[in-house]
């Protein structure tokens, strides 16, 4: 294999860092091209999703590289969900009845410095930022930039590039744009959008058990409230990054009629008044802050001319709300390495094919994901709060932790068990759901029945749904 | 009501002429603009579905209007699918059980021009071709356009635009590029292509028993052979509009390998062998016609800030294989009608929320006839031809001729039965499906049973389907 083959990877967020890591070192020459200044030397960002959750998947993609020890250091445990209702009392649903399974938060900037660090150790890695793509030449493999301070236009040609510049991907846009293959694409929005808020640290001087957290640390804080939902994550510093999900419009309390700190505080007193203590700044965060869209984004093919394949965020934007969107990414990292690693035999790699194989092993995983991010959000705002749901989370929880090889939910199997693709997550994961809910509606799991008499049934249940499925859809 | 409104309509096509006709009936003063010439005096279009199936939704709209009778004039009655296999037999599968239930066979640019002169009878029409809209200002409810003669520009303004532009749509155009709303907006293609070829009539001084047609005048044709399909429709002169539907690539047979005349013909020799003798000019019209590509286009809003709404392919392409483009084109223009005639009584038609409601009552059924349509290409290209398929539409068609009024196929409901939605047609005929096939394949339908037994067990089989998935998905 002609390992000297020179990789321009676009964009340097946590999917393009650590594909450049990687990717060096495999020993390819890389440039890595960022359109922003470097956050290690410019802080950024306010309002964009500070922290994110990193679980199993994304943890395979941090070993490849070597750096998972690292990036732990930066993460907090959350072992569940902790559902807050309207007058403040709490209630902590945990991920799994398995002890050794839960996610972390971990500061989005925090680990991209990481990346980026190891990254710059490499020699075989050039790292530019403030250059922003303009345009992808496609079928030469060779992109243009505008450097954001001289504003001056560069080429830079390789052999083969990579396009990891997110959601608003520059690179997917000429693909886009180009009329010489049929591009199926599709960029969906949720009718509500987001607003980042904070749970400041207690300052160090006053009194309080748990080393400046305002709330629980070790979970993942829900507000559920059926149309609309507040969430928070901790942080290292003892702060929370809470995140306001509302509808745009049409709704009593939504974006467009939040228009004064009066309409903003009599909304927070009614459905989150625990919350309204903890912000001293609400409105004033409120009013600050951006709104931003919730988006999905699918497409395909994922590469043009065996010339430039997307990754990450470009190939596969998808909503928060598994908390699965970087540990996506990262598992793209993982999947296409391994793609890589049995091309890598061959003295030439056949990049076409080596590409097209990825996006067919691939695609089926990120479009499940995708809806099963769409679909948690209705959970999460909706069924969280629900008699049934909390049944049945309660039923899989004592499922996991009594027959702990022998059960998975649908959490479990998307977050936890990376050895079982998304799109097997999804299918196996929905049927559990629809058996145990209509075995739970028809009133067929009784007290009498031993735990272990129920989880035969759910799976007898669930292998039926899963055959009816098979003969009638194929 | 103020009816001197000004209306633009933008795209002269089937749903904008029959739009454009409706709108003058109802007394606004319509401006309809086309891109290209008027097809009542240039012959175009070659290779491009030059017939089309008709049926109840479509006629629906047609009525409204009241050109249903002349409309049905330029029809061939298609009493259901004529399946040919690979030695040339023939097995004639009716489209329901009850004897008034059948689709037809309409020349596109026929029901075009008779959609247009009818248009061009109302005073209050002004009709101008040659004219190809390159933006729309959607604030402001104007448009620009270039006279394909001249090359000059124009602007014309309006209270309000339609853009009945079809699948290729510069007015979405505008609203996928406009950055003051989140639009959402999918185009996805199939991996097939199509080709249109012709089986021509008799000539008149050849023998022939059936008046030219060189094959079963009343029925849609169809080769079904599992990853491609040829289908045929009648037209009214003798010849049959033959449609090729084939993978671009990765396969025995594909565009991308079919380039040769003995290429073309060892595979229609291998595939469709009956065809050959129909077609004297096989090969020529292959490598004379395009290839067209097959895409399922979906968006929302489907209207800009009251002032321009899209309507027909414009809003919502879809794939052929469910024969509902054009049905559901007019369906669009009799829904938008009926929510017009309410908003008519008030003094100042609100288009906003006008608008707003005929989307939001709209919107999921041209979603569940577009994904109906994908799943239809599948079902027909592969399951026509598989046995288990071919017992199910048996017994249904049996249902439907011994209890007209207790059972309709997914396909009767999706094509014959206008008063029920897609969206409901989709639900209900999903369900259908899948109790029926799990019940053959369970061996729980049985020859000892009367056909009344076995429509109660289907109805209560789809009864149960239907309320697992209320329980487990809302």
């Amino acid at each position: 294999m002609n390992k000297t083959q020179n990789i321009l990877i676009i964009g340097a967020g946590l999917c393009g860092s650590l594909l450049a890591l990687r990717m060096a070192q495999r020993g390819f020459q890389v440039t890595l091209v960022e359109k922003r200044p470097d956050l290690r030397k410019v802080t950024q960002d306010a309002g964009r999703s500070i922290n994110l959750a990193l679980s199993n998947r994304g943890l395979r993609g941090l070993r490849l590289a070597g750096v998972e020890d690292a990036a732990k250091k930066l993460c907090i445990p959350m072992n569940g969900r902790m559902i807050h209702d309207k007058v403040g009392n709490t209630f902590l649903s945990p991920y799994s009845g398995r002890k050794d399974e839960y996610i972390n938060s971990i500061s989005r900037p925090g680990l991209n410095m990481l990346l980026l660090d190891e990254a710059e150790k490499m020699p075989n890695v050039k790292i530019i930022f403030n250059h922003a793509c303009e345009e992808v030449d496609l079928e030469n493999a060779s992109a243009t930039f505008k450097d954001f301070n001289s504003k001056n236009e560069t080429t830079i040609s390789a052999d083969v590039i990579f396009g990891t510049d997110g959601a608003g991907s520059a690179v997917r846009k000429s693909m886009y744009e180009s009329h010489k293959f049929l591009f199926s694409f599709s960029q969906q929005w949720l009718s509500h959008g987001y607003k980042e808020l904070e749970i400041p640290a207690f300052p160090e001087n006053e009194t309080n058990a748990e080393t400046g957290y305002r709330t629980y640390k070790n979970a993942l804080h829900i507000w559920p409230r059926g149309e609309d939902m507040l969430i928070a994550l901790p942080n290292l510093d003892g702060s929370f990054t809470v995140t306001l999900f509302l509808p745009y419009e049409n709704s009593e309390y939504c974006f467009e009629n939040l228009t004064s700190p009066e309409m903003v505080h009599e909304y927070f007193n009614k459905e989150f008044p625990d919350v309204v203590e903890m912000i001293p700044n609400l409105s004033e965060e409120f009013f600050t802050n951006p709104i931003g869209p919730l988006g999905t984004v699918k497409c395909s093919p994922w590469n043009a001319f065996g010339k430039v394949l997307l990754l990450g965020d470009a190939a596969h934007a998808i909503v928060p709300f598994y908390g699965q969107g970087m540990n996506a990414s990262f598992e793209d990292v993982a999947v296409f390495d391994e793609i890589l690693e049995k091309y890598s035999s061959e003295k030439t790699i056949n990049w076409n094919n080596l590409f097209k194989e990825y996006e067919a092993l691939r695609k089926k995983d990120t479009d499940a994901i995708a809806d099963l991010a769409v679909d948690n959000f209705h959970e999460m705002k909706e069924h969280t709060a629900m008699e049934i749901f909390q049944r049945k989370r309660k039923l899989e929880t004592a499922f996991e932790a009594e027959f702990p090889e022998e059960y998975y939910s649908k959490y479990a199997l998307v977050t936890f068990k990376e050895s079982i693709s998304y799109s097997e997550a999804m299918k196996r994961g929905r049927a559990q759901d629809k058996a145990i809910l209509n075995l739970l509606d028809d009133g067929k799991i009784t007290d009498e029945m031993s735990l272990k008499e129920k989880l035969e049934l759910v799976k007898k249940e669930t292998e039926g749904i899963l055959h009816d499925d098979e003969v009638a859809f194929g």
